[in-house]
């Protein structure tokens, strides 16, 4: 059976509507990715987290090789166990926070030598360490390890992370492919591994996926993707976006860059983003997203809302009884007015942040059923434009 | 009908397993409360409160006076709308919290002035202000404003202040009947109350509760809960416990003063406390209890188990598949090993405090649950000795 069914295709743009098998089953795409930095979605019960509607989360290698430690995570029972979560995970590969997190002391064609942000420690991470740590944690999805640029970047700069992403790509496949055929990895039974994880997580089903780079040059783009898709991969995910070049340059890169990516295979924009980015992309064809944003700002008391933001801190919600969003059927919505919100995160009460984390899943959750509604209906084009102009507020934010 | 019956009397000690009947529903007896105290158990979804078999929860004047004050809950349709918890609420009178957390200015016969923690602001708290802040606030059971004093206390310090928290008891009872009376108070309509949270907490229903004080003196706690019981109360709390006086004094004043206390009424230990403590005062004819331990301690990484304590911050979890106690049916139990939650505290999350105060929470509410069984099956008195034995090291905490 393939990974990865395209059901539908919207006769009027390039969105799709499909569906990639994992070893912890299926995700519905087109598909957000709540991010779990360091083994949890911040705040968010797993049971509450399916309730949002989340099929699958996205883990950060970096933070979790830091802390616990992949030997500690596999002996919990590997990383579905640590989270209670037997829903689908993704991985990234570290690559990203190596570079925006930790203070760098080498980095070369071999890969990184960094300092831990957490206590300083050094430790080392490339292409062939990154897969091998993925895999261990448990992952259903595996990133590539690839440097990521800040943007705007250095032309030379830039074309030197992009080969080197490249280079390691090949590494990153030959190194999944070894462990793929061994099925146990030959350390497994020294490390005390709980072999209930490994059936659970069959090491032959673990997806792998390339990643483009690039920055906003398109030729970089085109020659870039044209080698990760002759290396070969379970998908393909368009990196080194969301850094800084803004919302017209994005869609611009999204838009070039898509369509020179194999239509059987998922497609992933990385880190991205705002809904009038994730309702553009989609419409180039992108299948998958992970982003920050309803985690993070709800934390910091703004909520999304059909209507436009919302900054619960405001005096003006103080005596409101309205939830958050009128209509919205999110646990905070269903049980809290706007005045206890804003009351909790005067107060400090750790339920503010939770309650407004689980609302701005539950829009993001929302949008992305409706987005998959539409591409069934055949009507995800005209849908999608009309939503952009209404998420337009959420550019200037 | 009676607003407390008593089910079953334990034939071996004066314990009782009776039931409250509250504007919001029955609380089934023995009773723990968990303490909301600015309107939310901390990180504690009410749906998950509500799991753990917390019938009533306690919430603090004080807090919520000072923030969002009375009127802002008012507006946002009362305490139960605020917390979206639709079972019963009982709060304190805010003395306690006047005389251990603000900067007193004034105390006198007529009642309290101080200064906020919070901001600063001269707030003044008094016999007829507690009462009409606890009703407009919607509380099920309301309490008297009392004089709470540290112990070990000057005599004179202590008759001071038993004195006046009967003279208080006095000037509390007639406003809680003037309030009673009007039905609707006459202020209401100018406050744009939300009528909704008045027919759901019709004054009349509402439960006013004396305290008697009186430190470790015998004596002294004779001739207030004399006064306090010939003022006659709905049901009668021994405050002034668990301020310093070690748990054998807290016992013997309890086991003293429990007895004085008209048994048709419910009784009410303010404060406390460890599992030890109860089992020992519910022994004594004691009906409720509230107290932070269960989720203070859990914030800050201690579990309780019918093993013993549990540190999680403690480096020998860090590999543990287990749950935090074996057999336990609660959230975190259920889904996280000990190995996860330790990674919780150690990476700053926050799921962390969650997992472990909804696992305290649920060890609470359990031993109350086995305390009602065991009254109901009349071998309370054997029982509770064994458990007290078991649960020796708490006190040692």
């Amino acid at each position: 059976m393939p990974h990865f069914r395209i059901l539908n295709a919207d006769p009027h743009s390039s969105a799709r509507r499909g569906v990639i098998e994992t070893a912890h089953g299926p995700v519905q795409t087109p598909a957000f990715m709540p991010v779990g930095t360091a083994g949890a979605v911040k705040g968010i019960l797993p049971s509450l987290l399916q309730e949002t509607g989340t099929q699958i989360i996205l883990a950060n290698t970096y933070h979790l090789m830091l802390r616990p430690g992949v030997e500690a995570v596999e002996r919990i029972g590997g990383l579905h166990r640590l989270m209670a979560w037997d829903r689908p995970i993704l991985t990234d590969s570290g690559g990203y926070q190596v570079f925006s997190l930790s203070s760098l002391t080498r980095i070369d064609d071999e890969g990184v030598e960094f300092s831990s942000h957490i206590d300083g420690a050094r430790a080392h991470l490339n292409a062939e360490i990154a897969i091998d740590i993925q895999s261990r944690l448990g992952a259903d999805i595996i990133m590539c390890f690839d440097e990521c640029t800040a943007l705007p970047a250095d032309p030379t700069r830039l074309e030197t992370a992009t080969r080197r992403t490249i280079e390691w790509a090949k590494r990153c496949k030959a190194a999944h492919r070894a462990i793929s055929d061994c099925g146990f990895r030959i350390a497994d039974s020294s490390r005390g591994v709980n072999p209930q994880s490994e059936i659970r997580n069959p090491q032959s089903n673990r997806l792998l996926f390339g990643i483009v780079q690039g920055g906003t040059d398109l030729e970089l783009r085109r020659r870039c993707a044209e080698q990760i898709v002759e290396i070969g991969f379970d998908g393909y995910a368009i990196g080194g976006l969301s850094v800084g070049e803004g919302h017209g340059n994005m869609v611009r890169t999204v838009e070039f860059t898509a369509p020179l990516l194999p239509a059987d295979h998922p497609r992933y924009l990385m880190g991205v983003g705002m809904p009038v980015d994730i309702l553009a992309a989609v419409r180039a064809g992108v299948d998958m997203f992970d982003c920050v944003l309803p985690t993070r700002n709800g934390r910091n008391a703004f909520a999304f809302t059909e209507q436009g933001p919302l900054r619960l801190r405001n005096s003006v919600h103080g005596d409101s009884t309205e939830p958050v969003e009128s209509g919205c059927d999110c646990y905070s919505c269903r049980h809290f007015t706007r005045g206890a919100i804003r009351h909790f995160f005067n107060s400090g009460e750790m339920l503010g942040p939770i309650l407004l984390s689980l609302h701005n899943l539950r829009f993001y959750q929302r949008l992305m059923s409706n987005i998959r509604e539409h591409i069934e209906r055949g009507d995800f084009a005209t849908w999608a434009a009309g939503q952009m102009d209404q998420y337009a507020w959420t550019d200037n934010q």
